[in-house]
């Protein structure tokens, strides 16, 4: 007897529930239009168009990061590895990238000038650089610190810089190499002194200040016997990334006359791959091997 | 009778190379100030003060990476607690965040109207925010998907947006909020029809067009017997993340009288972390039970 | 005989220069088209949503101006009657002007937080203020400089400053009458120092550095019998302009009956217009007094 | 008796009043200084380095203005040459600014590449480039417009664009004046039909739908004997202005030997000037005959 009551009741219920929630939902589809006006606050930050576009990325608190993982000192070479493997990675995975530079715990990304990518929206340029690095940072970390695990995730701040002439980009990534060597040579000493002489951090910076380049040079040639011009190009000269055809062999399981059953065939493939390369970029020379970077067709 | 020549000839390439490398690194070391005028073309983005700055992340192309990491449809929960972990340690790695709202592949973060963090520099707040976010996302993916291999690091885009009043920002949430509600309900029916009336993805499509929230509630009820309210309040309003305070008990082995030897002490404090919660935030309700989120101290 | 020859030649002539022009023409148009792309290259200047837009123009070496064109000193009532009949001139040609101030040589102009005038375009707002300020200024110089020709036309500079709420721009507001406030009681003393105790501008400098607001009045009551607070409120307080509604009279011929012809009836009509007001405006009393002005109908 | 004691009153009062201007003034510095952090909310609206910046003024309801004003149709000279006038003037009293164009009611203004004016701040290029411009219509009108009054006091919208390379700017500068031919032929047929054949506006607008550039040459000279070529350069093509080394020649008094006495001497001397030309920009040769424009030194 109260069986069709109760399902009377449920039925009443469900129906009564489904006009409130359909209100609810009208009200909160029309609730969207009457929000959807925020969208108008969001400011355009297109770049200039025809000009050059540099994405630069920090390392955030890497000082640190780099005592808790155990960095080698004045160069890690696997940290140096890693970031390079991310700055490939950010380079295959977004659009219209024509060369990178990296040293330390920074990296810079050139977009073509006549890039279009994302309409050329700044904030797009640096978010996916800077987000697109830092998940390819964990994830190929085990590759290059075997004993060593992650310990924490790190961040990146980027940046975004606007170039209008081959010129001003020349002298932007000759800016970065030169602070490359300036501070590598400066790190070499001080580490020598306090690795191989035995110096406190305060006594080594106490040793070096006010030396000239030269004056460095001589003491690590005299004190350590370290000619600095011999020192790793990767670590004096940082890392350049640009595309260059890559012969790519696959070894392939093929259908073959019976006679040549089960051998195989290596197929191989050229492909366009961003490769290191460890070199000076202040001088001409670079850039007279590799017009092709500049002189795009417009 | 060679040795002491080659030791002088030895000497006297050294020197010469040290004279040489000596000109070369000043020559570097003048480079850089000569290249230094480049940093003349970063502009100044610094948000207008006294304003709330939103940063929004949205997942990149990850309708293919759904996909190709078989995350259950129309939800994945395992996916949105792992975007909710990663927001909650952007909000503790960064400053002055004081309300995060998610939904899908996507992450708000409202820093305070009177943060000075970085100067308020637009670039720093979106960069750091997306590497944060994504680094966090390969480290912690292991926490959520166990059976799931992460395949290839992901990448977000993320913009900055500025609202000047609290009227504005509180809008903007709505319309995140409004958004979820109005793509989960659609996404809920949508899959229903897949999963359990068989249709294709066009077919389901069609069934849908031109329908309004409460055409689909009903299909929900009559034909598969969901009532869309019932549905887990984290689909249905995605998730908010605010500081609470939270008592953490640690165990802690204490020195302790004789007779009490190896016993061990709880020891509780305080600290404030990001703790989510689904419910409304288009009405008031939710505002006036958190005035201290809006109304800071000026 | 050479008649229809030299008109047959004058045809060929003509049809030939036709065509010629026609190719030309087509090319100058074709090329329109082609370097449409420059446009591009125009930077979106929308000011934020839901804020104050404030122009301020200050005149442009008008030092210099002043002297050339014997302004009374410390203040000259011509100039600064002139200068808010250009800034009555602005409000009443430009549109969503709520509120002006102005002192010395420089006008602000605070445009209603909901304007949509050109899209809110900051390029358009401070072009048009400050070329509507300046052409009325040569055109109704000689209303104010009777004996006293233009020499030459003078220049503004302006900028477009955003705020985001009724304190800020209120503290805009206060910060201009406070530097009114400032500057004017300085050159008060000043120039009595030059004027009548026959100090040269050097010893006048000297004489007030370092002295406090109070000293200053000091000086003007002991040695120039001057009570500060009885100067002119113009030059105390700066010239604020706001709507209000004011009667206007005008006489007008009109058909009546005989036995009045001949008469003139006066018709009044209520109008806005921007009248000036002396007052302070650090205080709250003035905008208790006009709600109006800040608390538009949103 | 009681005038000491009115005197002592009026002292009394005299030094309470001063009492409390005294706070008062001091409380407004003081508030000077609470009220200055509103300074922070401008913009920083640098142009970019190494890049032309373009100004472009255009006259605000020009429209009304020639019609008010009694303009010749399609073009009149006066207003053309008055625009001319005040764009030398702008040159003048403004720095860097190596090269203008103009047609009908707008004129473009550019900069020069390396220019450091106002730390090129587009806020002031824009405002001081319009309001030298707007003061100066006025100023001059009466040496242009004898017989018509000027109404009322004319705006100009302006804006700032900034080109990359050299290509930009030259395309930016043919673009307008491919505007300039598109829109001048348009209106030579257009005014001769209604003036000559006596259509209405709408019937010559009806009449020019459709036609190519080809067809208005063809009508205006089959049905008007007017040869579109022969018309005016400054209508067909604008006006430049270059800066140009003039002879000044002055006539002074001089000191002479007695039997000279009473004669004059001329004086000549160079001066830089901004002189009209009025040529095609669009193809190569102007560029080639003043390289300096371009070229400059960096």
């Amino acid at each position: 007897m109260w069986a069709p009551c109760a399902a009377k009741l449920r039925d009443c219920w469900a129906a009564s529930s489904l006009i409130l929630s359909r209100c609810l939902s009208l009200g909160v589809s029309m609730a969207k239009s009457k929000f959807e006006y925020v969208r108008a606050f969001e400011a355009d930050d297109t770049c200039l168009p025809h000009c050059w576009v540099v994405v630069r990325l920090d390392g955030r608190n890497f000082h640190r990061f780099a005592e808790k993982h155990n960095f080698a000192k004045p160069n890690d070479s696997r940290a140096l590895h890693l970031m390079t493997k991310c700055a490939q990675r950010v380079m295959e995975e977004l659009e219209d990238i024509v060369i990178a530079y990296g040293q330390s715990d920074e990296y810079s990304f050139v977009f073509k000038r006549k890039s279009n990518w994302f309409k050329r929206r700044a904030s797009k340029f640096m978010t996916l650089v800077a987000s697109q690095f830092a998940s390819s940072y964990v994830f190929y970390w085990q590759d290059y610190f075997e004993d060593q695990p992650l310990l924490y995730p790190p961040g990146f701040d980027g940046r975004v810089v606007v170039y209008p002439s081959n010129k001003t980009l020349k002298d932007y990534l000759s800016w970065r190499q030169a602070d490359c060597h300036i501070n590598n040579l400066y790190n070499t000493v001080f580490w020598a002194l306090i690795q191989q002489s035995g110096l406190t951090p305060v006594q080594a910076q106490e040793r070096l200040q006010g030396t000239l380049a030269a004056d460095k040079n001589e003491i690590l040639f005299s004190q350590f016997n370290i000619n600095y011009n011999n020192e790793p190009l990767m670590y004096r000269k940082g890392t350049l990334l640009i595309w260059q055809e890559v012969c790519e062999v696959t070894v392939k399981e093929v259908k073959l006359p019976a006679e040549m059953k089960g051998e195989k065939m290596a197929v191989t493939k050229s492909r366009a791959k961003p490769v290191p390369l460890y070199c000076d970029i202040i001088g001409d020379a670079f850039w007279k091997e590799h017009p092709e970077i500049l002189e795009e067709d417009s």
